[in-house]
């Protein structure tokens, strides 16, 4: 472990990171990655599920999504405390077509379940060339654009997605409807690296507007809206009646699209499968309440699998990749910026964080080592 | 036909039309079902294909997608007669699997090639649970959501996308690369109609910005930059080296999400097919070039169907549909508006036009009576 100067390559994100003055604390990635899995087993997942639980939750961290990754391990941890995480689930297929599959995750680690279900997908993808599986009775499944890679080495196009609990006003609502609901594409190339695009439906993702509330700054208008509905810069109001603002942020600049965006998924992840959906989707975190009421088991989340010779020959289609990722990298941009494909950000994190380490934030480690002595987990030296 | 006092229902798009002062003609839906499918007759196209070309062409005038319905006719004619279009296409299946196809358009009309693909997409979906078809060598496809909706009658989700000639420049851009690439999806209910979304992947349309540029009227910030990649309210910008920008607007409102959205669409349609893509795709309008060194054939379309009793019961799916309909149909609401399902608005204009008729814009009859007397085809009365 060391104490990390700030100095990190800037980004949106980190932008904001850097005005909060927090401590960043910097681990090996291997040392986390021990750690994290001590933590699932001792929750009792067995060997094969911490190791894939651990692999998946990092990915974030890896990747510079912090809000996704090991800080929240400890919000698992309390949901598996309160009973509503099964650390040995039965995940199982419940319905299936030569090409689709509905699977039920035995209330496991959505960690664990969606590996298990992007499989499925890619193995029907095999057989029939294209696979695709909606998956209930879940739990929070890490980022999104893991699954979708998954489909990568195989030469085919990956795609994930997943509701999330309601923080989400569709146009013209006042109440919180749904998630920020990720949506995650992964696409292969040849000699360039793959495009992975990995975004919430929303203008913002949550996790830059808990670090505004923690710092008292003001979020641009379209990211929020307050309790009757008006563009807010105060993030605050989020906890006094307001929600996230679907991507396009208000109707004159196309956020009925982002509800629309939102609303694919939610129907794709959780009607499709059976699974909560809309104001029903369980919250993450264990200190709210289900809803006693449900539409469905846990939440939900859909994956699917082209192969791309499914189409055309695999490497005439890779071929083609490399020029379309070539042509728009090397278009003329403006001043001190670049084109970027999507996953470019990620991938260069990903290079310098397992050289560097991973970098937490304090309160982040206060939180690991009170889960690793409840756990009598050994925390990193 | 019959004068029409400017009297319709308010939308964003109509409060433009408004301030535009243009005169708005009255026609009965089966007279220009009529005309419009003569045209296409006189154009060479079979009977069958001149009937379904007019039923999807005018599939938008009845929805209110006014800029892509029979204001584009002359448009087709216009690139029939440059050799651009073939009236009679031989629309074949040139790759396939179980659940998989890519489609060879033959450089038909997009009108008549784009059901022929959705089709077999439906088929396949009928043998083994969804169907999925990349199409290359097409031309301009009318409304996305038409398509879409092929699947609802089947009890299955249908998916429609398409490329289009650059006119948006990704995020950091200044060079136009792609499309307003459309993404629309149809989900069957069960006593509640569909949803049905239907959405470019931009801020705005480009029909909105052409009534703009018409009237010299502002643009909001967010949906167009200048040459030096500056978001300008002068939509006159898009003549001199702007663009439209993606949904989402700016970085910081997420347009690097609109960029991913219309890149997949991209990659779906014509990478997957062999069609052309990003800077490639031939332009609509047949004064301008098609680029002298085409990466594929023509312009490329993607579709997608589903059978939702490939997950669960269709019964058990429709009645959950239902619940989420009017469960954010009844969402309170800001003042004054209603939260609104993908798809009711276009419901409710299709209602009204299928009774009072269709308006057009004083011009686009003027242009219309011109290609009338082309080809040798009587207008309407």
């Amino acid at each position: 472990m060391q104490l990390l100067t700030i100095s990190l390559r800037l980004s949106a994100q980190k932008a904001i990171l850097l005005q909060t003055n927090l401590t960043l604390l910097m681990y090996p990635y291997k040392d986390l990655f021990a750690f994290t899995k001590n933590v699932f087993l001792a929750m009792g997942c067995p060997q094969e599920d911490a190791q894939v639980a651990t692999t998946v939750l990092l990915s974030a961290d890896l990747r510079g999504v912090d809000s996704h990754g090991v800080a929240r391990l400890t919000g698992y941890v309390r949901l598996w405390e309160a009973g509503r995480i099964n650390a040995k689930p039965n995940v199982r297929i419940v319905h299936e077509t030569p090409s689709t599959a509905t699977v039920d995750g035995d209330g496991g680690l959505g960690l664990v379940v969606a590996p298990i279900a992007m499989q499925i997908a890619i193995d029907k993808a095999k057989q029939v060339g294209s696979g695709w599986v909606s998956v209930k009775n879940s739990n929070h499944y890490g980022i999104a654009g893991y699954h979708a890679m998954m489909a990568l080495e195989h030469d085919m196009i990956g795609i994930s997605m997943t509701n999330a609990s309601p923080l989400v006003a569709p146009t013209n609502s006042l109440k919180r409807l749904l998630g920020t609901n990720p949506i995650a594409v992964a696409i292969p190339a040849k000699n360039e690296p793959p495009m992975v695009a990995d975004f919430a439906t929303t203008t913002a993702a949550n996790g830059k507007l808990e670090i505004l509330q923690r710092k008292n700054l003001d979020a641009p208008l379209g990211w929020i809206q307050d309790k009757n509905g008006v563009t807010t810069p105060n993030a605050h109001e989020l906890k006094d009646g307001g929600a996230l603002l679907p991507l396009g942020g208000d109707r004159e600049h196309g956020s009925h699209k982002g509800y629309c965006l939102g609303s694919i998924v939610d129907i794709f992840s959780a009607v499709l499968s059976g699974a909560n959906y809309g104001p029903w989707v369980p919250p993450f975190v264990s200190f709210l309440p289900v809803p006693s009421d449900p539409v469905g088991e846990g939440i939900g989340h859909f994956f699917g699998a082209m192969r791309v010779d499914a189409f055309r020959p695999a490497d005439d289609f890779k071929t083609h990749m490399d020029n379309w990722i070539t042509t728009f990298r090397n278009a003329p941009a403006v001043e001190g910026e670049k084109v970027l494909i999507p996953g470019d950000p990620e991938r260069e994190i990903q290079f310098s964080r397992l050289n560097e380490g991973v970098p937490l934030l304090e309160p982040v480690v206060k939180d690991l080592k009170e889960v690793a002595e409840k756990l009598g987990v050994a925390f990193i030296e």
